[in-house]
């Protein structure tokens, strides 16, 4: 039995280039997110198993031996990593969620359930523990704030029974675990997204357990060697919209001029490649000169993005305010409304990014300074975390 | 000896599409724009030609003599329809025009000079004249307006020496030349236009002449068929720029993302023949539905100048301006500033139009409500002249 607290976080993602574009078969570059989402697992003694995700009001708890139960009456069928239709329903009926319920806190549970049982009976019990999950990602805003929940569901639970290690040596502040168990990390974090999202890329996920970049091609995930530590600014623009309308209107506009609309999917492909390119060069030699190439990729991409008819006037007004303070910035996912990212040098001031952010929340946008290439999911002592996490994870 | 009095007007000229990619082998469009430069030649009995062009401040005059020995000077020369740098130096120092001069009133004069000497010399003498030039077309703004002088002349001084024929017959309003005809004003045209700009494309002097539509590829112009008139406003945002700079500027662009910035030129390729196309079927079908093709590809094509990096933040605004009233433009010839054409619908209201003629003008833009696919060089009645035109003309 699990008796140690842990404390770990995977990063948020957002789309570099390519977003739309990998939809027909082009390259699009995701970059780990330094918004990130924390768990605390506590062991507890009393057989529940509880858990509180305080961003979307879930507070549930079972008793251990209903999990058990629940998870011995699956006679015939193994917990493996596959969701399958019957058990999600089985499960959807244990936690009182209608079929069909798509609002984040039922997905939520539905998540943890079929992960905290499949992992159990796959690798041995997860029984009484505590876990509290906390985020500085919005929801649903495409920054792969459930994948971020999915690799720190996965990360914890196969922690707490032992299917991985625990890195986290006594007095270090951060520990990551190994190529190995990330890679099962991964694969089972890929299976809370399938319950989730249904037919997810593993992009996400993928990026909130290895962190960095990875580039996206046709189903091929390939992790970038080295990326440097990028700023920026994400600003979500609050506007709401549909990402498979978006998507359906891209492919209608293709049908309806495929000899202006295919070149322009060429081109954001290149510009991806020429991103992979400059963002694999800056480590091992970060000149200054890379930037303004970084800009004018980011320049040239949001005016393709506004072609193939995902733009937003929130998103040009992002653009506009942003362009007045000398910087340079895209939208990010879906577009038509949604995030954008804007890049800001290491030299960019403080005061500069103060006034860009003032003048982005003046137009009802909200905005975080952050930085992209962020590290993936990790363990963290207790001490190292900073005010605003260790508050947020002493709630009980 | 020509004893009529002759008015006659040419279009000038925008190009719908294909600005820039054309000096990369991609196809362009060119329109002939309603705003018109008018010709009025009077026979006078002194002797003398006389040239007042208000426009450029000129008002010179010369003895016929003087111009006859000038002619007969250039012994073992012939005045073909080819400029030699040799006569462009005598008619310099005839005029007292300093070498290399390159303001409109001097070359508009060199350009009188010579297409005066040399139809005279083909075809016999044009003596005793009186030629006034007045434009509806600002120039120096990339639209036209030295070709449409050069076209109004040709057709005037050619008429005048009886080279073709002056086919305005008694009680009609306008009337034009044969195609014969037309091709010989167009040749002349042409040289009037190496005179002023050494090396023209022939695209200005063909729309002045031909008017409507003309499709532009590798040195290659055709005429399209049929084209409708359509409703725009013509902005001028009185932004000067080198067109010479915003050339070099996207070759570089090229040089430096060829993958990126040679799909985006394929792309315009595309846009000027997809307009062509539209412009094509829509004589024969006036159906509405053809205007929000027109405007979309205003739109991308706006974007890929923005990404060829010949926009302009006063072309941005033009855009953002027209938008707020729902119309769509684009930049228009070299870019970096200067001119931006509107589409209006035929159903656009006069009220809507002067709403967002008063925008514009707020911005310190100067804007004209015109049409494009105008007609090429016509002949006039005084009597179907407007007042302005009449007035500008009857300057003495």
């Amino acid at each position: 039995m699990w008796e140690r607290n842990l404390v770990l976080s995977a990063p948020g993602k957002v789309i570099l280039h390519g977003e739309h574009a990998v939809v027909h078969g082009k390259v699009a570059l995701a970059v780990a997110l330094d918004l990130r989402t924390f768990l605390r697992l506590r062991p507890c003694a009393e057989g529940r198993v509880c858990v509180r995700l305080p961003g979307v009001g879930v507070v549930r708890s079972w008793d251990t031996p209903r999990l058990q139960a629940l998870r011995r009456g699956f006679a015939g069928r193994r917990w493996e990593p596959d969701p399958a239709a019957q058990q999600l329903d089985t499960l959807r009926e244990f936690a009182g969620i209608a079929a069909g319920a798509s609002a984040p806190e039922s997905l939520a549970t539905l998540a943890f359930l079929y992960m905290c049982l499949a992992i159990s009976a796959k690798y041995g019990d997860v029984l009484s523990v505590d876990i509290l999950v906390w985020s500085e990602l919005p929801t649903g805003a495409g920054l792969g704030s459930s994948a971020a929940y999915a690799v720190c569901l996965a990360a914890a639970l196969l922690t707490a029974c032992g299917a991985i290690s625990c890195p986290l040596k006594e007095g270090e502040s951060t520990a990551r675990w190994t190529e190995e168990e990330l890679t099962l990390i991964n694969s089972w974090a890929f299976q809370g997204e399938r319950v989730i999202h249904g037919n997810p890329s593993g992009v996400d996920n993928a990026v909130g357990t290895w962190g960095g970049a990875l580039r996206y091609q046709s189903g091929k995930i390939t992790p970038l060697k080295r990326v440097p530590t990028l700023r920026i600014l994400l600003t979500n623009t609050k506007v709401p919209r549909s990402t498979k309308v978006l998507v359906a209107g891209v492919k209608e506009k293709i049908l309806k001029f495929p000899a202006i609309m295919n070149p322009v999917l060429d081109s954001i492909d290149a510009i991806s490649q020429e991103c992979q390119s400059v963002l694999e060069a800056m480590p091992a030699n970060p000149s200054p000169e890379y930037y303004p190439v970084l800009e004018e990729l980011f320049d040239i991409n949001q005016h393709h993005l506004n072609v193939i008819g995902v733009g937003h006037p929130s998103l040009d007004r992002l653009c506009r305010v942003t362009a007045s303070h000398g910087l340079h910035s895209k939208l990010t996912g879906a577009g038509g409304g949604g995030c954008g990212i804007t890049l800001l040098r290491p030299d960019t001031s403080p005061l500069a990014v103060e006034a860009a952010k003032r003048d982005l929340c003046a137009c009802g946008f909200e905005c975080w300074e952050t930085n992209i290439g962020a590290p993936g999911v990790t363990l963290h002592s207790f001490s190292s975390l900073n005010a605003e996490v260790l508050h947020a994870l002493s709630e009980s």
